[in-house]
């Protein structure tokens, strides 16, 4: 016998069954979300519960067949959305055709998530600790079995390049790199504001645990615990406590209101606020929102008292608290995600739609969709609040720079003032630890590849480098650093991807991001039908300000005198008009 | 004017707007579940979502009137499932009708209960916390309005009698009153091991407050949390630690598993088993059950190993407690709620039938279910094991009881022993601070009177006090005691009414207590499409496993030897062979 068929048979019979069993898993051979499930060294895919059936679950059934067959792809249906100005400008003012379209918008997103939860980042397979654990991000995908060849199964290199080096080579910023639709900054603090009411790490513990409330609670306005609440409460006809300051209402102090915040120490104390999340305090742009809801709040507590001079402090606070949750969705869809779709359809806020629908009311934040909402990229060096330039490091730790402004020319100078794009080459310096961080808790929680989480969020995984860049200069870089475009991980494939057409991101952060905010948002619980009704808000009135608010409305009914500009796109925008500079720009 | 109307008019001008507005919603006068909402001194009732309209809510929609109209009463139902015999032989052949009935049973039940749910015992009224804190049970419910004149309302006295005046009148065991329809000891054991998983309440923090995972997830055999999972656990093939006794396998004593016990002190530390919940040392039933499901998870974790040899400790772990959380929900499903509600017809598990129906996998244990399930009359004073005749005292804290006797012998005495009636004049002495201290918590709650929750759970509201107690010595000591029949308290009235014939509970029980069991049963995310599936359970062993389970199976599999008897109903029953003796005793 040859010495190397002396050594297969070694390997195979002595140091194999000591190192264990092969994990065919590894190569994720079930499709279409068919269940892999070893047997020894073999596997069977579990394909109950699908439209597909064979060995891999790889055969649709007959109805499926003509569904898929019928089925317009994302991108046709990208298309239309984002054209035909003058078709949508009839659908818009039908509500039968305006109905429908949102419905199919509300349950083909949120019909991708899998609801009740089904894993976490400790397992690869379903356990009780997927629904009955709150502490922890839900997972999309379970991670990657711990025994597979690579990190990502079994593509890509036994090791992944140093998440220092990805960040080096292809998310530091050298040069400000303005977005391309026109996005003005006060779309990346909505975006921050609100997330961080759901976001909420639990780092001491560890990158999969969390402490918030797995949706959209408005404790990012009102505190994160009963403690907190109180210290925030006026317990005054339901209204928060503030302070005036040049005629304005702001946040109190927290000599006032004993809340944990995260001012820096040393920090004067004439300046710590306190707000409902410890970190609005550190930022003007966050400062700002948390300001205009609370004036919003104690506004709205007018109305109702107005309307229920019979209710105590504690009904007026309750009620109040369901109408701001009602606005916060209502904004996010009609302004907040219509911008980020750029769709000439005007999306609507109605639960009514889902009434008749299998929907599941209950959410659960996964970890994927945030890892995917860091969108630091957007977040410009340094400001401009009428004709003042702050750099980002005078900004920050400066709440009272908003107080000093006055909330009307600041929300006026953050919307004209451009965000930056999101993509490659475009990270300032101080979000850079941030991402590299979050590169690492990726792997350490064996997120699977960006290409499983495209076919999970059905799309085609790319075939090469790079079609998933669209030009060839980084996608050689990537092919270096990955090995196998099979490999690319989750947040670096998000950056990467080359952008659509007319659009903020590529295709994958949109088809992967809107199911987790759709879901999260009509999940809510006063969208139920117990709860969508007028005597959840307070009557009438208080469910008309939910149905009609808007971020214009929001800043507009709380600024004394004329109205600002309230945008989440910049005054002076073109269509295209940075595109040139930016394809330059990327091909250096 | 005078001195009558002269005082009228100081109480009306001055008197009252100082205490305030009077609050209409307290004789609740909205119909069919419209929310009844006050604007100063008047009223609105919000009837949106439902199928009624009217000023309140008492007008059906036409759809609505003929659904009712084809609609047969519950009473119809019941005499229709609990006879015909012959017709329930058919149907239960017949896998098209029998899962008909069976999705029905589901759906029906599970409509009654909100979901997500809308009320805590904090608020009379719809707020976030009712779907975002987790920390308290959920009231079906909202409290009595603090400002109302009476405790229920506007009905009854401005006090209610004393509670312990009310236990001693009607609820103190003067002599054993047995179970009418044959139900063995075994079933009350069961109801108590089995509905300990999930009514947890945090007393320390008040009675509303509970520290359980809203739902069947088995920590009545795992543990409470991680690290008493842990504690329990072997780390071995999945397994949980375990002692040898006489040739059988029983749970480790606390040196062993060091996890937090309820003994008292004193208690010899050779007995101090340690179990997944506090109090299953405490008592032989309790024991037991918690013993048989110990051999139930370490005989599937071998089941498991044998077709998965490849999987280690975890995954069998993991996998073994789904396995027992869907052998769970079947056993009380076929045989647990099949001998409670005295069906001819075979209650079956089958998620499968809710599949394409509205249904919301999410559960919150109310506290109207936990009042209901006090059902302490079912046991006993003393227990016969195998002629030997325990005491209750010397029962209690004596888990080496059924290590003496054995499991075999010791399940089948409780099958031989009769329970108790569950009504009036059956409470043993050690329940009766028990249930004194549940009536008093029903107040400090506020919760609304009997014929309120007879209303909510589309029951008519009893007119008269004989009407609900079906007799009348009874009745008129309770009219003396509550004036109208319309301010009985909740468990006052469960206990107080009269018994369906051939049932184990009156109408009430039933029909306020079914509709939590099956939705509690059936929201279990393993009953959802993405985990009722093979693969979850380690693949058609395990899912076969769940499928096949009932009582007789889980004693027997785990029993070497003869099968003794496992019965929920005694042996020596004939139909109605107490009745005679009830009705003569409940006449003294």
């Amino acid at each position: 016998m040859s010495s190397l068929l002396w050594k297969v048979i070694v390997l195979v019979t002595i140091i194999a069954p000591v190192i264990g069993y092969n994990n065919p898993c590894c190569s994720y051979p079930c499709e279409n979300n068919g269940v892999c499930m070893t047997k020894g060294d073999s596997y069977s895919c579990d394909c109950a519960n699908l439209d597909f059936h064979g060995k891999h679950c790889e055969i649709p059934t007959f109805t499926k067949k003509i569904k898929l067959f019928l089925k317009p792809n994302f991108e046709t249906l990208h298309n239309l959305l984002t054209s035909y100005k003058w078709l949508w400008n009839i659908v818009n003012k039908v509500p039968f055709l305006s109905n429908y379209v949102m419905k199919k918008v509300y349950t083909i997103r949120s019909d991708m998530i899998d609801s009740p939860p089904t894993y976490t980042s400790e397992h690869e397979y379903i356990t009780k600790e997927a629904y009955f654990n709150y502490s922890v991000y839900t997972r999309t995908l379970p991670p990657v079995p711990k025994d597979c060849p690579t990190p990502m199964g079994v593509w890509g290199k036994k090791e992944l390049p140093p998440a220092e080096d990805i960040v080096k080579a292809f998310f530091v910023r050298k040069e400000f790199l303005p977005e391309p639709i026109g996005t003005s900054v006060l779309f990346p603090y909505f975006a921050q504001h609100f997330t961080h009411m759901f976001f909420k790490t639990d780092l001491k513990k560890g990158p999969q645990f969390q402490w918030g409330g797995h949706g959209v609670d408005a404790s990012n306005v009102y505190g994160k615990d009963r403690d907190s609440e109180n210290n925030l409460r006026s317990f005054k006809d339901g209204k928060l406590k503030s302070q005036m300051i040049n005629g304005e209402e702001w946040p109190p102090l927290t000599s006032d209101a004993q809340v944990p915040m995260g001012y820096p120490k040393g920090m004067e104390k004439s300046q710590q606020y306190a707000m409902g999340h410890s970190f609005f305090g550190l930022l003007p742009g966050l400062f700002m929102y948390g300001a205009v809801w609370l004036r919003e709040h104690n506004r709205v507590c007018d109305i109702l008292k107005a309307e229920h001079p019979e209710w105590d402090d504690e009904r007026l606070y309750q009620t109040a608290k369901l109408v701001i949750i009602g606005e916060t969705i209502q904004i996010v869809i009609v302004d907040y995600v219509k911008h980020l779709s750029n769709y000439n359809f005007d999306l609507i806020f109605n639960p009514e739609l889902l009434f008749d629908e299998q929907f599941q009311y209950q959410n659960r934040i996964a970890l994927e969709f945030n890892h995917l909402y860091h969108w630091h990229p957007l977040m410009p060096d340094e400001f401009n609040i009428t004709g003042t330039i702050y750099a980002l490091k005078d900004f920050m730790f400066h709440p009272e720079i908003v107080v000093k402004h006055g909330l009307s020319d600041f929300v006026d100078s953050l919307s004209k003032q451009r965000a930056g794009m999101f993509g490659p080459h475009n990270h300032g310096p101080y979000t850079v630890p941030v991402v590299a961080e979050l590169i690492k808790h990726g792997r350490t929680l064996r997120l699977q590849s960006f290409n499983q989480y495209r076919k999970r969020f059905d799309m085609k995984p790319y075939k090469s480098f790079e079609a998933l860049t669209g030009e060839k200069k980084m996608a050689k870089q990537l092919e270096n650093f990955y090995g196998d475009i099979d490999a690319v991980e989750f947040y670096v494939g998000l950056i990467m991807e080359k952008r659509r057409a007319n659009s903020v991101f590529g295709d994958s952060m949109v088809q992967i991001g809107a199911p987790y905010s759709v879901k999260g948002l009509m999940a809510n619980p006063i969208c139920s039908p117990k709860y969508w009704k007028p005597s959840t808000f307070g009557g009438e009135v208080g469910f008309n300000i939910v149905k009609s608010s808007s971020i214009r409305k929001l800043f507009c009914d709380n600024i004394k005198g004329k109205c600002p500009l309230v945008s989440f796109r910049v005054p002076d925008y073109v269509e295209g008009d940075v595109d040139q500079f930016l394809k330059q720009k990327l091909e250096l």
